[in-house]
């Protein structure tokens, strides 16, 4: 349903697959447009482990170079997405509350099928928070994008 | 690619989907399930009229009825929704930026078959937002769930 | 001096109380007139401990039961109560300060004497902020009201 | 009920109090314990008015002289008072709200009786926030003392 | 007094240096060590019109070319940097709060004498800001720094 | 290139300034002008050592005397300060970052050579902010002033 044609709705659409084969289908769809494309996924109380495991992943997957600009570009993606999973507090256990996400990282042309050089980076998180009580939780979403 | 088997996905699916007929038949389709849904779109540099938009299009579509509690369970649906697609300053206008978005308003229970009582409301956002120039501006999504 | 006659004032009043019987004659009092309530008391420099006292009393205490609606309600309320105790950053111990606080809970109608349905639920805190140096603190208020 | 023995407590018992005859004979009341307090009513769906509104009475009533020490101990009194009305987003009109608060000022010592120097200042919010549909609204309150 | 070795040093210099000839002086000198550099100056109580304001001299003096991906740096150091200027809330005249700011942008190495590629942009405030009163203001200062 | 003509300058003066001699010799020139004053320096993951970091400085060099008014006044300017560092977000460890700061507490006039009363007093910040990884940081600076 999700057409791949713009970074957003790539990685909105990995990150909402399913860990695997689902998601890996995507990964390679996605790379021959000229994307590149990760994908993870972590349970946790505490944002540090969050944003540490999105970083790990991209830079394991080689989204990411070494050098300082590219984790600069991450992060602040990393942080804006998460603003749409946290929605207001910027705290998770803290604010006695947990989280279980499936994570995108992509990197690419804004719009599919762009022939310029602009190359942005946009992180993605799909999944739930709520209480520490199994069930009580709900959806959540954030997707951020950077200039790469 | 989205499966419509909760509440979250439904409605970011509706949100994300083209206006017309595309949208239709996702909300055709998921009544079937037990949500009421409904889907617009709105353009604006000021976040009341986003917010009102939402609300038009909820009443008038018969999704929330006019009673308070109704009306407060979405507001903060919206606001929190809103979160995502403004990544930290709760502001547009004020910060020289405009959205174009679609979004959606979904009822109905947590997980598509839940048989329980349970209700619940969400509403999704989906466009871009950026600064009042043509191509300058990029995607955005947000999402709120809330107990109805 | 504050009249019981909205939910409001009544979970404020309680709050405000003396542990014990003032706080147990007003909750006598505002169960005649159709409220749940219960009072507790905290003092800690960590966020999700205050709210944890909360549930824990609300749920004790019977004024919700063991659904996630319920909770995702008292959740909410809880979160809104504390943004005036903490006024600002939402948080405690990461700067440096720690709270005492009474805190109410109380479901029932939004105005006393209100046949309708509709069903709120309140919870406010009353106490002092302040550096962890006796005497280094000040008084501070919060109320959050949801629907239920 | 609220005893009126700390500057949080009267400054609250004020903002609480019907405008007239019963704020009076409480501001009255206080003044012989050696506090200058003032009570001011205001509706407005922009936040800048709800500021002026209780900078205008201190000022007007002689609590705050026209030295700007007192104004901005005054203002960010208000701004903390103003975090627990708004509970999050510092917006009214552009969040699509609208208040009708009562509030109170007062200087004086933090503790009743207090016979030291030390002068605090308390501004105080209570009232209703909420949709601007008649009826469609709930309580808030708002408490912020700074040094004076 | 202030050493102009790294890109926030040299920014906060020019944003504090008087217009005219003493900053004109420093951008002379920070050319000789590979930045662009650009001064300007603001007074507005509307938030929008600050950011505007450094925009225009950024573009006008050709410190961003004409594509999305140099805006979207310069725009979030915008916001950053006044989040120093505003201390909380992101608002102005909402707030009833006016300022004077001198800014200053720069683009360059992150340090004076990389020989590296990687290239940042700076963006500094330093001003006043207070009551729409005469002197009823205080100092200011902010600074946002992205990789560009 | 800074003049020590406000609480402002002097303060980021004395907190950009290098430990040691330079710092002392502007201390030691602006305590003729009327200012009290004292830097230090400050690493960590956790906000609450950065905030009591500087309140120990403030404490030990005299700048505060015991009461609480005093450490009052310091808290609120130092979290104002620490919003210019932290640019949205009030976390450090939690937000998988880490800030190496130089600070400055100077009391006295706003404006050097004011003879009358009124005394304030200002925090500053410098130095850098960013991952816990050597290198992957870049500059920060916050300002706070408040009314003493």
């Amino acid at each position: 349903m999700i057409k791949l044609d713009t970074i957003g709705k790539i990685t909105l659409a990995i990150a909402m697959a399913k860990e695997g084969e689902e998601a890996q289908t995507l990964i390679d769809k996605v790379e021959k447009k000229g994307y590149a494309a990760a994908r993870g996924q972590v349970g946790s109380m505490q944002m540090e482990k969050v944003i540490a495991a999105v970083e790990t992943t991209a830079r394991r997957e080689g989204l990411i170079s070494d050098v300082y600009r590219d984790t600069h570009s991450l992060y602040h993606a990393i942080m804006e997405a998460l603003s749409g999973v946290c929605r207001g507090q910027f705290s998770l256990g803290n604010a006695l509350r947990t989280v279980g996400l499936g994570f995108a990282v992509v990197c690419g042309p804004k719009d599919a099928g762009d022939s310029d050089e602009e190359k942005w980076l946009a992180v993605a998180f799909y999944g739930t928070i709520g209480a520490p009580i199994k069930g009580f939780e709900h959806e959540a979403i954030g997707l951020g994008i950077n200039h790469f």
